[in-house]
């Protein structure tokens, strides 16, 4: 029983459906029936004109955003637990030509006004020092922590002032809004954020994540940039068709609601275990290795976090007695 | 009736099959049991140990490869026409960091010793210009022609006795061999190829295509790579499955076949018109503006390719009757 | 006697004059009194508000140059002989992280409004080709000829119809002014020049190059990628001084008339062995290898330039009896 | 009275005499007599058999030498202050293709091998992420203090052990070696460095620095990324000239032991007042501002070094009057 990673759970079955559906004939790379209506259905949802782009990782959705953000020669404010900086194996650097992750201290890998006015504020504005020119910020957090919309609105703020791009790594967005209940339009855009990489897979998804880039004269540029870092797959219409699945029915609010209602069950189960309030679809106990391998004893599979603490994760298909077991456990321990 | 690239085709139905078949739990990335098994099935078909790594774009594959065969500050020679140097968009300078191509002539887009080693000669050798580290060639090439396996072993040495690393696109290398009946081993590494990108998503896969590693010891930091470049992608197994089904009953190269086959119908239709000789699925047919206008308003879809020439090129799915109404509309042109 | 580079040949005495009487204490970097003179001066001397930066390369002149001008992504269109594209290991991808080399042919490496209109009407305007940002032309030329300023001109209309950056490679531009007689105005800003590499070390400097910026723009961008360069010298008064003292009283155009009469002595001595017009100060000539053979044993350096052909370069220093001397030696060949 | 680098001295007259004798005719780049002196003249200075290049800058150095050390998918420990990751605009990033800096704390600018191992310890072993390949350390600090052999040489053991290559920042090296007394093979190579940035500029230099590469197989390379980056002057000689001259008569070690001694005199004048010990020739003082003022309005010149605090840099030609008024005034405070 798997609670390391969303990443272990399979797609769901509408997302599997619409790729078989969509085997048939079409025009090559993004030019198909699919990829073509990503634009308008994202621009639905999110209330506002968007440019919708399909890529097959987080990574390369975060990664081609701040490239575009940035200059080779900037900085890129961030947490410094943030996915970017810790899991990305360099990534932004790479896409970027060499920008500088600059890293912000702070619990529950959140950042704040204050703490992004005062990176800036040590930075000499000369040219020995890497000036910033972006912030990225991570909703739900790395854990497990939910920005509200006020908040993403008071660093869009700051980050306008500051003349920062702001960009919002939402591998898990779908589980912050449905903790908040916050509107996608509310929790991005009209907060200030420039570019959003939109996560599908950790949330029933197979292979098709989504950069949505509010500043849509972006698009181009970044189209290119896709296209040379290797991201402009030949049949784009199985990922488009994945993406249009995951908003049909808003499968993608369901589907993490589920995997947030999983979370909450396990956080019953141990109030006084927890590291950080539980937010979104991940939990950090505090548990003793004795006691993590008990847990594992029993056929549940998680990562160690740091001496005297797991993460658990949960998915979206990840009801029923499994998840019970799992919560008696951890009652039990 | 579309018959402008190989790109267009579906996916073969047992691909589709083995995605389904996947759709389970597992371990993320590429630990799963479908991931672990491609080095011992590829090694299996190429006669030795190789490491074969997933990506989901022939751009990706090569530029990888490259960029861990040639060193930020060397030269990669290849035909100018090569995918690498005119379709790519840039991609081998990004991932290596700016190495250089450096171009060579030749007609149908093929390479041979006397161009390699002439390219050579004329680079002084000193630290104002750029040295050559790599050969890439295309094989089948992006004219539909064929290295022999004694050709590619020709290259090989050269390349062996000038230091250079010998690479191989073979995003339609299925279709040469169905052509030559060469075995994969004598028309990769036998003949001195170090990486190959291994095409299957021309060839009736969905998204996924394989780089594999003659010199294994560069598996490693090509997986880094990988990651940082954002192709290492969260579920994995979803790539390796379609492998795997292309392996399965060689079906990688039964697909090939019919392409072949179908290329070789058209080819018959209109002897005269042939560019180039027909070796694998591309046709390239010497045919006016009205001519072309004429094809296209009995509904078939194709490349112009400069002018008065058109590209043809046929899929693992096209037989039949569409097929015998295209070259029936050819001859009678 | 040294024929075989003008960058042999020793730095002007008021120019070391000048270094000698910067050494004192002063600010670092660029801080200095002669560095903040430099905007001034050159200003003045191109007769419109520039910003110049000294650097100690024509190489890093003409990288920092185009990196600002093109995006990592874009092409960047030269001659195939251009010193950026043969003579600099590179470093156009590498400070531009990643930009292409679209090159051009054409006589005596230089290109007209008809190959580089050509060359962009050969790339397909999609994401798959890289598509040309910049145009980059030498004057003098690698081959000692020049662009007269209304030729710049038709280029620099061209440029600007397609949306192309003009920059010049001006490593002998004092050259082509003296040979021209027009001013620098009209030579570059006036004829759409966007930056300039104004080289002053193969006329009589000692290590300080300049790179004149008529999109002053572009210059707080470039003060970053030259520091991130290594290219801030901390003791950047002793470059700005070289450069004060060559505009002063027009020694750089005093040089460069120096070097060019030289030139126009071998080339009356020869007149039938010019493979090209001697516009500047190189000539290259069609002489035997016995013949070379002959020159070289009477004590005279130079480069073969392919097979039959040599090259002679006249620096700022070399009149009288040596230039006599070559001279008859060739015309007695 | 400018105190607030070393950068602000004058050239010492025997370099500014070198340079004015190496104003003769010569080969371009480093082909001249001069340059080709380097190897062996630092061979006989490290007492071991090393490759000398020379550069402009130490961020040329640095950059250069780090380039060769760490892949650009690699990362590189240093402390937070280390004039790599505060000073150089990005510049490791930007040579290296990409690495990461990985930041060390502790006093002084200090790394010590339980800090460095820790970081390594910290890290996960997988492609995820970033992997150091190197470690550079600063000789003397950014704060003015000394690794003695000793020290080095345990950094040199554990890098060793830990697979990283050792990289010495040592653009204040030579007032290490005059307060140590240690020799410079102890302090470099002997302790396991593979590369040293020697620092010349900063010590009465006009221009040149010099790289210093133990391990002599990079020299190729690094010389291939030299010109690359804009870093090979046509006239070396003059680089190469000033480099003899500090090495004549041992001038660089006469010139730090000058700058050290003023240090102390500075630093005897206030004990109380020190931050840090003073171990070479910079100084940190505890000053409110009203004092700092009151220096200031006596004609010293020196920079602010966060609140209540003032860096004071000695220069090898600051004996005599001036420094006797500066101690004064600090011990009247």
């Amino acid at each position: 029983m798997r609670f390391f990673s969303d990443n272990a759970a399979p797609a769901h079955p509408k997302v599997l459906e619409a790729i078989v559906a969509a085997n048939r004939i079409d025009t090559a790379y993004d030019g198909d029936e699919w990829s073509r209506r990503l634009d308008g259905a994202f621009s639905d949802l999110f209330e506002t004109e968007v440019r919708a782009l399909w890529v097959t990782t987080g990574t390369a959705a975060n990664c081609l955003a701040l490239a575009a953000l940035c200059p080779p020669y900037g900085g890129i404010l961030c947490h410094k637990d943030a996915h970017i900086e810790v899991d990305e194996a360099g990534g932004p650097a790479f896409f970027s030509g060499g920008a500088k992750l600059i890293l912000l201290d702070g619990p529950g890998a959140k950042v704040t006004p204050e703490t992004v006015a005062a990176a800036c504020d040590g930075i000499r504005k000369d040219v020995h020092q890497v000036q910033p020119a972006a912030l990225s910020i991570t909703n739900a957090t790395e854990y497990g922590l939910v920005y509200r919309a006020a908040e993403v609105a008071a660093l869009g703020a700051l980050a306008n002032e500051r003349g920062l791009a702001l960009h919002m790594d939402g591998a898990r967005l779908a589980n912050a809004i449905a903790t908040t209940g916050a509107s996608l339009a509310d929790m991005t855009w009209r907060a200030g954020v420039a570019a959003l990489s939109f996560g599908f897979v950790k949330n029933g998804g197979l292979n098709a994540e989504c950069l949505i880039l509010f500043r849509t004269e972006l698009a181009d540029e970044i189209a290119v940039r896709r296209k040379r870092a290797g991201h402009l797959l030949s049949k784009g219409r199985y990922l488009a068709a994945q993406l249009l699945a995951m908003l049909d029915g808003d499968l993608w609010l369901e589907n993490a609601r589920a995997a947030n209602a999983a979370a909450q069950t396990l956080a019953k189960a141990a109030p006084k275990r927890l590291a950080y309030p539980v937010e979104a679809n991940e939990l950090f106990l505090n548990v003793s290795a004795d006691e993590a391998e008990r847990l594992r004893s029993l056929g549940f599979d998680f990562y160690d976090w740091g001496p005297g603490e797991i993460r658990l994760v949960t998915s979206w298909n990840q009801q029923g007695e499994d998840l019970d077991r799992l919560a008696a456990a951890i009652a039990a321990l």
